[in-house]
């Protein structure tokens, strides 16, 4: 059986937007490390910045009708996010498709397959992070799910978790955390700054984060190359 | 034996111009999605668009004489088509062979293997689709053919076929077929004026495509989330 | 044992700044196409181009402990050199890293795993060459090696050699070969030169390299596509 | 923060058992095609069928510390599931860990990296289904969780779910979907009798799924080859 | 359109069961080292060794309702070639497809995708060399071609072309081509028994084959390692 | 320049033969966790383990000469050592090659590239751990280099190394250590057979290697599933 989901709750709007404060990176850091899709998760042009608030779509290889499916569902701030349930290279997606998300305020695609069209999605600078980027059509034959929870690029997406991607990947926050990965993230964000700050300035890591003792201690031996 | 084969027919020249008005998607989707080479060929820089005429090169792996063979077979309008004979990421191609290409009109190289001197390749706007990026270099002992049909990242290849490439990939479209191409390009591209408009104006894919009832039949159900 | 050499000899710095003058694909003929590491070594924003001398790290999967044990020994003009003792994609080199590395005159860095924070590293232009891009973060937990030979993408590395890296790949000039590697670039480059003067003006690669006799002999042969 | 959870409630163990009538295929079928992991993950030896229980196992890349721990939580009928948090190749996993495992009645590991001494492992007979195989050890220095849900090779893995593995790959069945799989597999298996006999005499599954009107409408044409 | 050519002409059957005293090395070299499949087609099984005749099959990504067409097809002596039309992991065929082609004489499967049930596969001697196995199972909603050309693994197929697998990977024979490809195959297999004769006698290749003089000449240099 | 060293000094051969009583991953534990190859060294048949000294080739793409070069710089005991100066997947070794490898007492292969006759390598039972198996056949055009040092598959391999190699995949002992190696083998050994007579017995390895309370430093948490 093949359902879609109407109105499924969204993390809060202004706590997903004050994310963009921060990258992906720093996200990932401040909810402990979990969340982060695989590194072959790209996106089409540098440069770009997206959180939002996921809606879920499972397709079959090469076929893209629940997309079609899926854009009623989307609310502005959204960001779809569609894996297929087996691996498949298609192009997915193209510039019409993003007109129409682009239309109802829909800030990105997130697609564990491939893309089209991407000079005009360039151009339309509507970012998309995928896997593949081809050509290839699909069809518009069978079903799947809208808002169900999937599995895209080897993290677990629920409908409405803020997913946050940048040029170093893309990263989803479970809609309950928000609000505390965004506290973490600013804590952590102000810790760096003085860091960055005494590291400009020459001091070493290793004393910025005291680090000697403990290398000592694990058996670290320096040598002279002179010698 | 190794073959060259001189005066190859080509597409027809005004045709095949015609094409670069359409990307690779629409001119894959026109021609009944055959001819699409695999994803793994990449440009070596962004939004470069071609459209010319194969002139064929198999090489052997690691090594490129052939290709100096073939540049004297190219005529204004063409495009470089190279495949190895068996995967090899070697670069077999650089700024001097363009310089030669170039100065014979070539408009851009298509190879399932590797190419180097990629900062000089995009500073003269030669545009390269390849499988890898390497500065390896080839010798020059063994033969190959050139203008022979050959199989090139999975998409079979007739010199004088025309070529089409772009940020979404490399297209071939059978030289008898391209004026046929050419107009269902026109066609389609017509056809997705007007639904990009209406989906601009934030009418659903659901609507303008009328899937609706289709789905239903198929057997998809709508759940509220917030029951 | 966990080892750090210090004061490790280095090339020539005059003659590793010359070799700037080149690009990889030459330096790497000109050596006799050795040194060159894997394809898959890309960097993180087109147009670097970067001559330094190796200070090399050994680091475990997932843990970049050794990096900020190796900052301390880098001088200006070095190029960090980061290989895992098995294959890792994580995130092991960020903004902070390449602030403090920056401080110490260091070039940039090549690392066989992944880097993060690349639109920061893209903004500071401080360039890297890997294999991967990923948020994942490491941990600080076990020990490795600084400047003991490695291997890198398949390339051997002694500290103190000079590294080469641009838009085609990273290539590997040992220490004591740096001078005469120079050498061997200036001749080819001038060689080039004149070669690419004479492909540019329409003559033929087969006639400027006098290739036609020895293509003959291999028993290559011509055939009109016309008859 | 790191946890252990003990006692997690196991699938029922008699359903679970009675899996063992059918392979993966007829499983992942029969619970509407989802919970397959990815087919890079393939068994050490041919041959072996499992179904057992899932204790989860997240791990950082390069440390095995917290298999040691898992191994405690395990029971008779169970199987381990190893997840790293990063893509990693090392060899997590071998004869001593198995004979640990197989002293407490575990039936098989499923690992998304690698194992290492499978000659002694086929020669014990213990089953193994990994991304890699590999020599390569791993430290003990960091911290992850037992029996917490994760994410394996594409699919959702929670502790207490069925596992079953077999020459297919391998197929998580959600702990409280057991009985109905079961049920459905059986039906399956019934139908699939059926068919098999007919098809086995010479009938063409045309006829046998009365496939031809519906081929036809969607415009499938015949022509012989012979005209 | 969706097209099934029905009669089509097959390579001659004698000619083709004689292929089978030869393995894929031997007939590859002896056409002229074309039509080798890419060698991520490897079989489900070791020690299989067919000949047959190509019935080829173009599939959709994740359907398979065109392999249950192409049943009807298949005569004695016949080999399933089966391509998708993009990249695509599933598992298109299982031990009921396998049976049906069992009853009709058809000696193997070849496809660039994946393949299932391969416990039953296998005992029933049903050989089959694929790029995948998977256990994810496809669909039928979408038409494809049978017995018209494609390109599979990287080679071109005719319908009615000789194919050969065995444990080096898979190799097509042009229809017209078989007879003079077996005559090759026997002089070469002739030649080397005598060289393999002396080979395994102590004579070196560098003397049965004469290479000294022509290493010579290209520069070889021996050097003594005691001095 | 090519050149070809003749009479490298080797490993002690009675402490190579001796290294046959352990596997790949201990021998790799007790030099310390270098030499390793890549993972995607595959062995062409189960159950194989070789222990010989390395005579090195480097090989051009698609040349296999110098391995006909090599051959007479064999002994008995020896292990040839092959890697292609950039990847590629041709089949540069058939059963030819053993059978002259064989007359001179070679062991087996280890090749960063593909092999081919694979069935007739396992009649003969001459070992091969390589890359890719292919039928795709090599030239004889282009020279490279016998016994100098290279890297195969990511490790460093110089002539005379000891090469160990078996299900688990290869590692390189360097010349010097093999001693050293041996010992440690045989000490860790001995520490292993008594852990896993407890472990079998049913001891955790928790207690017996003393884990808890590291564990609980490091801050584990247990929970209880049931509450």
């Amino acid at each position: 059986m093949s359902i879609v989901v109407k109105n499924r709750e969204r993390a809060d709007r202004g706590a997903v937007e004050a994310l963009a404060g921060f990258g992906v990176a720093t996200i990932h850091e401040a909810q402990g490390r979990v969340g982060l899709m695989a590194p072959y998760m790209r996106p089409i042009y540098p440069g770009a910045l997206i959180t939002g608030t996921a809606v879920t779509v499972s397709v079959p290889p090469g076929d893209n009708w629940m997309i079609h499916v899926a854009v009623e569902q989307c609310q502005p701030g959204d960001v779809l996010v569609v894996a297929p349930t087996s691996a498949c290279d298609c192009g997915y997606f193209g510039d019409l498709l993003a007109t129409s998300l682009k239309a109802r305020g829909v800030l990105g695609l997130i697609i564990e397959a491939g893309v089209r069209d991407v000079r005009s999605l360039t151009e339309m600078r509507f970012p998309v992070w995928s896997r593949y980027i081809s050509a290839q059509g699909t069809v518009k034959a069978t079903l799947g799910d809208v808002n169900m929870p999937l599995v895209c690029a080897g993290a677990l997406v629920n409908p409405g978790d803020a997913v946050v991607a940048d040029d170093d990947g893309v990263c989803v926050v479970p809609r309950q955390r928000v609000g505390a990965v965004l506290a973490s993230s600013r804590a952590r964000e102000q810790k760096e700054a003085s860091t960055r700050a005494r590291l400009a300035a020459g001091e070493l890591g290793l004393d910025v984060y005291d680090m000697r003792e403990a290398l000592k201690e694990k058996g670290l031996t320096y040598r002279d190359g002179k010698d």
